[in-house]
C-alpha cells in the first residue's frame, strides 16, 4: 500500500511525525508537507509565484519533502511530481487543533485531503482537538484504522473522511461517532491595537458559538469526548435551494 | 438598502469599480477589498499576523477600504468593524475570470461571498469568464438584478448565488440558467525551471478537463454562452455517504 501524507502545521510538526511513524507499519509512505505553518489558509493554491521543493531530514534521516506552498499545493506536487506511483490513499494531519463545524471551511488540513478527493484519491484529514496536544499515538492509530477501512469498504469518489480526536488519555475517550459538519461558528472580534509608530492594526480573535446539540454533529461529538468521523465532499451546490429556485424562472429573464 | 462589496482581484480592479458604480444606483454601498490581488487564496483567513485597513481613493474620490488580507478577511472586517449598520446583502466581484466547477473551491471571490453566508447574510459572487475582460456593465447589471431578486424571494440561510457571465457582447449572451457546480477539473502540470543560480523551481499550470455536458452545470452553461447562476452553501457534509456509512457501524469499534 502507498500513502501520501501532508498537513498544514508544517513538516516539522510532531503531529505529522507521529502519523508517518504509525502509517509506516502498514504502507510505504511519502511525506510532502509545507515548509512553514499554513493554518487557516483554506484551499489556497500557489499560482502567482513558483514553488520550491526541498528534502527534509529529521534526526539525520530523510523524512520527506518540504514545499514552500500551501497544503493543497503539497498534495498536487506530491502526486504529480514526487511520487513514482499514485497513492492508494492520502492522509492529512495530525493537526494540532480541531477542524469541526465552520472551521472545516478555513482548514488547511482538510483542504489537503479535499485536494486529494478532487484528484479522485480516497483521503482522510485527522486532527487532535487541542493546539497544545502532546500525545498523537491514539489519533495516529485511528487514522491507520480508517485508512484500512476505507480501502476495504470504499468511499464515494470525491469524498474524504474528516476525523477529530479529543485530546484526552485514550481510556477517557468514549467511542467513535459518525457525524455531519456542525453549525457552530465564530463570533469574530477584531482587536484594535496601536503599533510603535502610532498606527492602527487589528488582530482577529473571537469566540466559538456552540450551535450543535446532538452527537450527529462533529463539534458536539468532540465536546462529549467522542471521536468524530464526518464524510466531506467538494460539491458546494445547495441542492435544496437549487430545487426551490426553479420557481424563480430565471431562464425567462429577458433583460436586466 | 445597504450593500457590502468585496472581491479577490484587489480594490484597484476594474471589475469592482464597475460593480460599485452599478450598485450605487439601488443602494448605499461600502467597498472593503484586498489591497493586493488575492486570486486562488480560497477561504484563507489571516490569523498569524495582524491586518491593517487604509482608505482608498480613486480619481481623487473616496472609493472604499483596502485591507492587507484575504477576501474572507475583508468581509469579516467590513461587517464587524467598518460598516455602521449591517448590510442587506454582500456582493463579491466582478471577478476577472470564471469561477465554475472545481474552480469554485479555489476562488477568493466565492469565498468572500461564502464568508458572508457563514455570517448569515445573503450574498452573491459574480465573475466574467475571461481574465482579459474589458467590459463589466452587463455583469454589473446581472448582479444588481439578482441582489433585488434575492431580497424579494429570499435564500436558504447560509446560501449564496455564484454567478458567471460570459465575456461576450450583451446581444450574444443567450440567456440565464439555474445551475449546479460542475465536475470539470484541472489536469495540473508543474512546469520545472532553473533559476539563475541553477536551482529548480516549479510553476503550476494545467488544462481544464471538461466533464460537464448539460446546461444544468455551470461550466457547460458558460461555454454555451449562457449566464450561470448556482446556489452554493458551506455544508460540506456528503449526506449520501453519511447515510451509506451507517452500515460501517463505526460506533461499535472498540479498539484501534
Amino acid at each position: 500500500m502507498r500513502i501520501l501524507i501532508s498537513n498544514d502545521d508544517g513538516i516539522h510538526s510532531p503531529g505529522i511525525f507521529a502519523l508517518a511513524e504509525e502509517l509506516k507499519k502498514i504502507a510505504e509512505v511519502t511525506v510532502v508537507a509545507p515548509a512553514f505553518e499554513q493554518s487557516a489558509v483554506g484551499h489556497a493554491i500557489t499560482m502567482k509565484v513558483p514553488v520550491r521543493v526541498a528534502k527534509y531530514y529529521k534526526n539525520n534521516e530523510f523524512f520527506g519533502y518540504a514545499v514552500d506552498g500551501t497544503p493543497a499545493d503539497c498534495v498536487k506536487m506530491g502526486i504529480r511530481n514526487i511520487m513514482e506511483f499514485p497513492p492508494d490513499i492520502v492522509v492529512s494531519g495530525i493537526n494540532h487543533g480541531s477542524n469541526t463545524a465552520t472551521n472545516v471551511i478555513y482548514s488547511g488540513t482538510v483542504s489537503a485531503a479535499r485536494e486529494a478527493a478532487i484528484m479522485d484519491f480516497p483521503a482522510i484529514a485527522v486532527s487532535v482537538t487541542s493546539h497544545d496536544a502532546k500525545e498523537f499515538g491514539y489519533a495516529a492509530r485511528v487514522a491507520t484504522h480508517f485508512s484500512k477501512l476505507i480501502l476495504s469498504k470504499g468511499l464515494n469518489p470525491g469524498t474524504l473522511l474528516n476525523i477529530n480526536v479529543p485530546d484526552l488519555p485514550e481510556d477517557r475517550i468514549k467511542g467513535i461517532c459518525l457525524t455531519k459538519q456542525g453549525r457552530s461558528k465564530w463570533d469574530d472580534i477584531y482587536e484594535k491595537r496601536l503599533d510603535p509608530y502610532g498606527k492602527d492594526y487589528y488582530w482577529l480573535t473571537g469566540n466559538l458559538i456552540e450551535l450543535d446539540h446532538d452527537l450527529s454533529y462533529d463539534q458536539f461529538c468532540i465536546k462529549q469526548d467522542y471521536v468524530s468521523v464526518s464524510p466531506i465532499h467538494f460539491d458546494l451546490t445547495d441542492h435544496e435551494e437549487y430545487s426551490k429556485m426553479a420557481s424563480w424562472e430565471i431562464d425567462k429573464i429577458k433583460s436586466v
